[in-house]
Formats: structure tokens, C-alpha cells, sequence
């Protein structure tokens, strides 16, 4: 750390996803409970895209996204128990929560009422300070917000599950993902992909389903075991009345027909999305729901638990994320960001070599 | 039963709620499972209304309808083993499903995608018959759609449960209400009232929600621990998070901001729907959603399993309907229907006096 109290990173000054200015930024103060973090390797997320250029609504700037990041526990604060310095650990998207409330004691602190703070853009209260994200050097986070890496998982492929892969994984187990269960995979994206991989890998039957059959292929080695494209005519039919679960991971809710979808769930199945479409939402009345009691939900991120456990799973199957690494820095950071928001990535990006760019 | 195959009832020509006719039409062939139901009381459902006045499509007509039915049994086929000559019985909305499929062998049997027929309004295969409803002398069903009623429960007073009642019944017991969880109720008519009582009598934490405070007596009376009134100010702030479970029974959609009723709901909790609005739906985007990962459904009546048990519940814990009688009649139709119109009714209507009217 350059200094005790600040990192370097890459921040935008605005909605503009190919600007990036390196410099130093401040951290909060260090807490008991604190964990400085060297980072090693961070994924790209849509939600970096989406946050820059403000499909969300208002963002604080200068900022410094990235949510998915890798690195070395380099100091603990004194009442630290859950991390060991010099261990390599993740932060993904979510740093803070109460941690007294219902929620927070029930495995549910990405649902805490109380206070919910991003790891990037959001104000640490009374300080001032902005959470600056992964694309920087260092992080300082709370402990119950890293989390030990298994050995078997690679930094690069391990870094985009801290956000992706969780967000699809905790609703696949909340919604009985396992042995027995047809499950469905909206969007073969960068969260799709990871949905497709735990989905199978959990025991469900899995099933991908994509707009076109340019990703089957990709689909089947995922682990799918089966293939539905939307553009084809009488896609649904088929599969009337037989899913019990289907996360929506598509990023775009355009042109969606979603009664044909709820057409596939099977009775008291479950419709659970976890993109956020900046488009406006779908209608939905009740008698799109009635004829199979269809529930429709989406879910937040997941647990530190589920976290552990998804790490767990990935490093006994030996599962790899698919991921292209980029050379952190300006040049590299513009590049990634057009292509995401083309869509142009099979299916994550990665970023590394941050010794090669920090002092 | 006049003639074999025949009964007598109040028939509609068209979408008039206020030209009912009295006459003879066809029942369908007899079948070894079905038994002949002679009339003594029929509840007046929003269904009704609904269906005539043609808010949920083409009808049918001339019909007669009324799905909430109790009387004796008469005649029951060679093959019936669930239902005695001489029982006295209730049928209600659905009065047919395959019982083949998945869903009709796991008490899902309403939902079942093979073939659902309604009490009235449904044409039987092959037979040009369209089934008719309980504003009339006899009804012919399959002994599956067949409920015995017990002893305790009044006729007059059991009636509307068999929709109404079943409609609120099947969804709270499917969604876990029961002793610690807190349970609304949202809109304080026919369903709803059925709502607060029997949420209580299965042990809930009870609320019932309402516009205005004018329903908070009533409320009370049928069992409810609490009461919102959505005209207040900060209605919903006290509740934030709290919820696990949400009827909604409102019969309209206008001016409501699903939102605030859902920023009431714990953690996963469930928003269920049993009204069907003729409205538009609501717009529902995943960001309304995921600040507690509340899950939105609908649900269609109950199984024969659930009828029975909420029979048996009434009959043990002494539950009334409140209801008004009303002589079955041209004259009597007509008036209720106006009332019903209005929502001027606490809570329901049943036709009697089926021996006056029919020979």
C-alpha cells in the first residue's frame, strides 16, 4: 500500500466507459474488523458497465468500479478471526452490512434492511469517503466480506465467481437446484454461463436457453443437457408445465415474452431473475400466473456461506470459469469495457498483471 | 330432477347482470362416477359477475352460474365410492380434470394442463353440452369434484366456502401460514374475509389490510390481530421487512403501488394472488423484487385434499361465513347482483329457498 491509508486505481470522472485516469484515492479508516487486501486479478462485471455509464441511476464520481477481485491479505485489524494475513482471499460485490438484524443472523446480510454498502460507490458514513472497487490496488474490507480462496482455484478463473457465480449460485440452492429438479438457464452470459455450470453440477438436469443456437455448443460444454433457442418456432411447447426452475439471467428484457416461458414452469415452479434490464419492466397480471401458480422473483447476490460453499463445489469438480485476462490499465480497461456492452466475451473478462501497473 | 337428464335454473342470455331466466336446459350424459346433486343453496361469487358482465372474455350463453353449491346427493354412479346417496354435499368452481397427468396425481389437480372444466361455462367433449351452474335445480358431477360437508357447518353458511373459501384456503397452507409467521390480507371481501379468518385459525399472526379503517371492526371480529389502512400515511414503514406471506384478495388493481406492499415482505416472503382484476396488470421489474427477494404469485382454487381439510377446519374451530340469505328468484338474483356491483355486501351471498322455486 503506497500509503497507509490509500490505494491506486483506475477511476472514471464521469459516464464514459473509455476514460480512465490512474491515481490515488483514499481508503477508509482501518477498522478492527478490517481486512487490506493487495489485489491480484479482478473481473469485469456488467454491473461495472452498467454503474458507469449510468443505466442505474446516479453514480458518485470520480469512481473506481470492479466487484470481483483476487489478492493477498496483507494486514488484519485486531479482532479479525475469519481471515489469516498472507492467505489469498476474494471481495466480491457487497463490503458491508449491519450484522445485527434478522437478516444479517439468517444467512441473508445481501438482503439487510438496516445498511447495505457496495464495494464500489458507496459512502462509508461519516467520512466523506467513496468504496472504490478492484481495479486499483488495494481494498480494505470488512472480514465477513473475504473470503479464503481454495487452493485448487486458479486467481483468474476464480475472480469472476465473486460476483457472477454467486449471483446465480445462491438462488439455484434457495430454489432446490439438485437431483430430480429441471432447471433452466435464461441469457448465456457471463452470470448465464456460471448458471448452466453449478446448475449441472448440483445434480439438476440442466437446461440452456438462448436466443439463437450459437452458443449450444459452448452450452454442452458447460455441462447442459439440453438446448432451447427462443427464435425457433414451438420452442416452448415441448416443455410445457415441466421446469421447476428457471433463473433469468438474460441482461435485456426487450421483446421477452414471458408467459411463454411461465407456460414451461412447471406447477408452483420458480421464475427468478437475477439481471437487472435497464429497460422498463414486464406487465405481469395474475392471469399469467394462475394456470400453474407460477412464482416469479429475483434474488441479490448470496450469503458469505453460500460464497463458501460455491467456492467449495468449484474447486471439488474441478469447475472453470471460461475467462480471457486483460492487462489491467487504460488501454486494456477501454478495450474490455466496449466489448462488454457489445457482448463480445465468451464468456468473462479477467483482469491481471497488476504488478506490472502498481508500484 | 324433472326429466332424466334436465334440471331447471336461472339462465342469462347475454352480458346483462339483471335479465336472468328461468328454465329447463340439458345436463351432460350420466357417467358411472358422477352424482346428481339436488340444489339447497348456492353461493353468488364475483366469478359470477364477472363472467356474465363479460369482464374475462366471450361467454357462453345462455348460461347459468353459480359455483358454490350445497345440497343432497340423489343419484350416484356405479363406479362412485366417495360420495353416498343421500350425503349431503358441496361442488364448487372446477368440476373436471384429467386425473391422469403429474398434476392431478399430486393434489394439483387444478392446475392440471390436460384438461380443466369449469363448474359452468365449459363445454363437455362430444356432447355440445355447456356445463351450468348452481343457480339452478340439479348439477351432474364427477364424484372427485364432490365434497361431503359436516354435520356442524350450516348450508346456507358453507356454501361460499367452497370457492371463496378454498380460493384463500389452498394458498395459505401452500405458502406455509401457521403459527409464527405473519400473514396479510389484503382487500376485506368475499375471499378476504375468508382470508383473516381462516390465516387465524391456522394459527397466524393475522393482519388485515384495508383502504380505509371502515372494514377494522369487522376485521377484528373474524380474527385479525392487526389492521392497515393503505389511506394513512407511512402505512407501510412500521411493516417494512416483516411479511412472510401476502394474500392479496383485491378484486381491483387500480392505484395500487405494489411496491409499498412489497417492501413489507420478509426475505423471500410470498405475495400470492387470488383476485383476478380486470385491469391491466402491474409492470413489475426485477429491481422491485430484489431488495428482499420476495417472490410474486397467483394461485387457482385448492385440491379436493385441501377442500376437505378446510371443511374439517371450519367444523372444529366453529368458523361462520358471513353471510346474507337471499331467496333464489329473478327478482333476488337481480338485486344481488346490483349489490355485489357495488361491493355492498358483508361478506357474501347465498341463494336459498330452492324448494320454492323448484318443483
Amino acid at each position: 500500500m503506497p500509503y497507509p491509508d490509500e490505494a491506486e486505481g483506475f477511476q472514471v470522472d464521469g459516464p464514459s466507459i473509455t476514460e480512465f485516469h490512474k491515481r490515488f484515492f483514499k481508503l477508509k479508516p482501518f477498522g478492527d474488523y478490517d481486512v487490506d487486501v493487495k489485489i491480484e486479478a479482478c473481473g469485469i462485471c456488467g454491473s461495472d458497465v452498467h454503474t458507469i455509464s449510468g443505466g442505474w441511476g446516479e453514480q458518485k464520481f470520480p469512481l473506481c468500479v470492479g466487484h470481483e477481485i483476487v489478492g493477498r491479505a496483507i494486514r488484519v485489524g485486531p479482532k479479525v478471526t475469519l481471515i489469516k494475513e498472507g492467505q489469498r482471499v476474494g471481495v466480491g460485490a457487497q463490503s458491508y452490512s449491519c450484522g445485527e438484524c434478522k437478516q444479517c443472523k439468517n444467512d441473508n446480510e445481501t438482503y439487510c434492511p438496516v445498511q447495505i454498502m457496495d464495494t464500489y460507490g458507496a459512502e462509508w458514513p461519516e467520512t466523506g469517503i467513496v468504496s472504490q472497487g478492484g481495479y486499483s490496488s488495494h481494498v480494505r474490507t470488512h472480514e465477513h466480506w473475504v473470503f479464503p480462496i481454495p487452493e485448487a482455484l486458479p486467481t483468474a478463473q476464480v475472480a469472476p465467481m465473486l460476483c457472477a457465480g454467486l449471483t446465480v449460485y445462491s438462488p439455484l440452492v434457495r430454489n432446490g437446484a439438485g437431483p430430480g429438479k429441471k432447471v433452466g438457464i435464461v441469457g448465456l452470459g457471463g452470470i448465464g454461463h456460471f448458471g448452466v455450470m453449478f446448475a449441472k453440477a448440483l445434480g439438476a438436469e440442466t437446461w440452456a436457453i438462448s436466443r439463437s443456437r450459437a452458443k449450444e455448443a459452448d452450452a454442452r460444454k458447460l455441462g447442459a443437457d439440453g438446448y432451447i433457442a427462443t427464435a425457433e418456432e414451438g420452442w416452448d411447447a415441448p416443455h410445457r408445465c415441466s421446469f421447476d426452475l428457471i433463473i433469468n439471467c438474460a441482461n435485456s428484457s426487450e421483446g421477452f415474452d414471458l408467459a411463454r416461458y411461465l407456460s414451461m414452469m412447471d406447477v408452483h415452479g420458480r421464475w427468478i431473475s437475477v439481471g437487472l434490464p435497464e429497460e422498463e419492466g414486464q406487465v405481469i397480471k395474475a392471469q399469467n400466473l394462475i394456470s400453474n401458480g407460477v412464482l416469479i422473483g429475483a434474488s441479490h447476490l448470496g450469503s458469505r456461506k453460500e460464497m463458501l460453499q460455491m467456492l467449495q463445489l468449484a474447486a471439488d469438480k474441478g469447475l472453470k470459469s471460461w475467462v480471457e485476462e486483460i492487462q489491467l490499465g487504460e488501454e486494456g480497461l477501454t478495450q474490455a469495457m466496449e466489448r462488454m456492452k457489445k457482448g463480445d466475451v465468451r464468456y468473462r473478462f479477467t483482469l491481471t498483471g497488476y504488478d506490472k501497473v502498481f508500484a
